[in-house]
């Protein structure tokens, strides 16, 4: 038995601290919003971020970040990207240099463009360990089977995640290739975007299978140019996150580009998902990367002129799709 | 302006023989069924195979494979697998040596486990080429943007194709792997009948993710095995159309596969679809070929127990699903 703490009240860290109390965990979440904690701790509900849920009574909630954490084992990161390096820094002096700090986040920092493991490591000594994969919470939370990979620059650290987490239908794998499972996760939710905008724009399943398919050669390329291995891209956290991303109802990213396709503004778009939406962000930060880098993301390209510069997405998209022809390789 | 006699009055011969139509050749249909030939030549459409479309007034369907072909410029083969042998014995003597013979089915051939292109060469002196990629039929006749790929053992022809079918909504690349083109097209409907028993049982969106990136990974072992190139897994002709067929309401395979995860059985599952389901006999071919070449194929092995043996889908997916914890790459 473990004493587990989650920073964030959100749909997945909700979802994954009821899986880990249901092992028999102590399980604390830690969030700034009284009406959440009080929903947990009275009500066994967490209603604003999923609904329908049963807490069990080994959670508790709270708005203290230092009584969140008191005597934790494990502190996991359930917040959006933007929020990670001041969390991180908040913790400083709150739990022991030995904890081990679980990111469940997908993004890049803005302007710095770390991965969200060296943005917890300039700010904290502890061992940090990602989990990501394709694990939607409304899924995750009412046990429907669910594959997930950690990684961590120690393995050994990403091992012990793996076995904290594990049950029967939540399968953790691991996977060593630390920077190719953080890029994959985070430029997916660009290409989700993408996605969205084509089923919003009312194209249908061959278009949106082609843009997913080219979509994934801007993973490879983009993860390859950074240093992530191509079978990460191939695997759950790459290919299978992308997958569930572009294809799910319950992607926020994909339905913020559904509304950008049925010509609702950016504004209007984030408005109408209510929570974070990573892809726009991403968007940005990897546009800013790969013209340093030089690497060709003609997808990530027309997000950005469609987000940051006004242009109309069924035109974007349409000039997208009717490239000129030429051997398939890319 | 060219003459093109498709061979099956289907619905992905039907949309594209429409879309060669449109853009001003002479289109003729070859048909067993004299209610199909009627019903385009007198009512200007098929409603059998694909509702709601006008075809136009240069396409012609005949009963008479003779007449159909007569001073054909290319010949498409729109028929199922099994029947691509036949067909192009009965061609013989009937056309040209030189008239390109084009192959839009997905599958290999029971028994002698042949591609479907070297069994056409085997009946047939003429080239052949392959079209293949995520192109479901009720998208392509109401001009959804769609992309097709082109493959042949001499280009040339396979690039002449790409000519012939261009259009701006139906982009049409090529690709000198031929052996990835056919081998990609073949497994996906083994992997859609999958993730269809994964729907059908109730499982959501995360595990479907995780069996499709699963059997992602089947289609690059024996795809590799068999002399395909990993690029062309990973385009159109791999990962597109393993989208979209196993996420697309309009697949046949994933809804056999429905069928049977909602506990029906395997004549039931067939019946309700009421057109072939290739994936069916795909699994039969590649279970056979995997045990020959010894490849690891844990998701085809599934579907030949569900479909050949009795075994119950909802167990026996399970059980894929709940493998042992390991490290990622497999």
């Amino acid at each position: 038995m473990k004493k587990v703490t989650f920073l964030g009240g959100g749909s997945f860290g909700t979802a994954l601290a009821i899986l880990l109390a249901n092992k028999g965990n102590i399980v604390n979440i830690y969030a700034r919003e009284d009406s959440v904690v009080n929903d947990i701790n009275n009500n066994r509900r967490n209603d604003k971020y999923i609904k329908g849920l049963c807490i069990p009574e080994n959670v508790m909630a709270f708005t203290n970040l230092e009584e969140a954490v008191k005597d934790s084992d494990y502190v996991v990161l359930a917040v959006p990207s933007h929020v990670i390096r001041s969390l991180s820094a908040s913790l400083k002096g709150k739990i022991r240099n030995s904890v081990p700090v679980v990111s469940i986040a997908k993004g890049i920092e803005q302007d710095t463009n770390l991965r969200l493991s060296q943005v917890i490591e300039e700010e904290l000594p502890n061992p940090v360990v990602i989990l990501s994969g394709p694990s939607h919470a409304e899924e995750v939370a009412f046990g429907i089977p669910t594959t997930v990979v950690t990684s961590s620059r120690d393995m050994m650290y990403a091992k012990d995640i793996q076995d904290l987490f594990m049950t029967n239908s939540f399968r953790v794998y691991t996977n060593e290739d630390l920077i190719g499972v953080e890029i994959g996760g985070a430029v997916k939710n660009i290409i989700a975007l993408g996605a969205g905008v084509c089923d919003g724009i009312g194209y249908g399943d061959n278009s949106k299978a082609a843009l997913m398919t080219r979509g994934m050669a801007e993973i490879v390329r983009i993860g390859m140019k950074l240093g992530g291995k191509p079978e990460t891209f191939l695997g759950l956290t790459g290919m299978g996150d992308l997958i569930v991303t572009c294809t799910s109802k319950h992607s926020r990213n994909r339905r913020a580009g559904f509304s950008l396709g049925s010509r609702k503004t950016v504004e209007e778009s984030i408005n109408e998902v209510g929570m974070i939406v990573e892809g726009i962000k991403a968007c940005k930060a990897f546009y800013e990367l790969k013209e340093k880098l030089g690497v060709e993301m003609p997808i990530t390209d027309v997000l950005y002129k469609i987000l940051f510069q006004g242009e109309d997405p069924k035109k974007a998209v349409a000039h997208l799709m009717e490239r000129g022809k030429k051997n398939e390789i890319y």
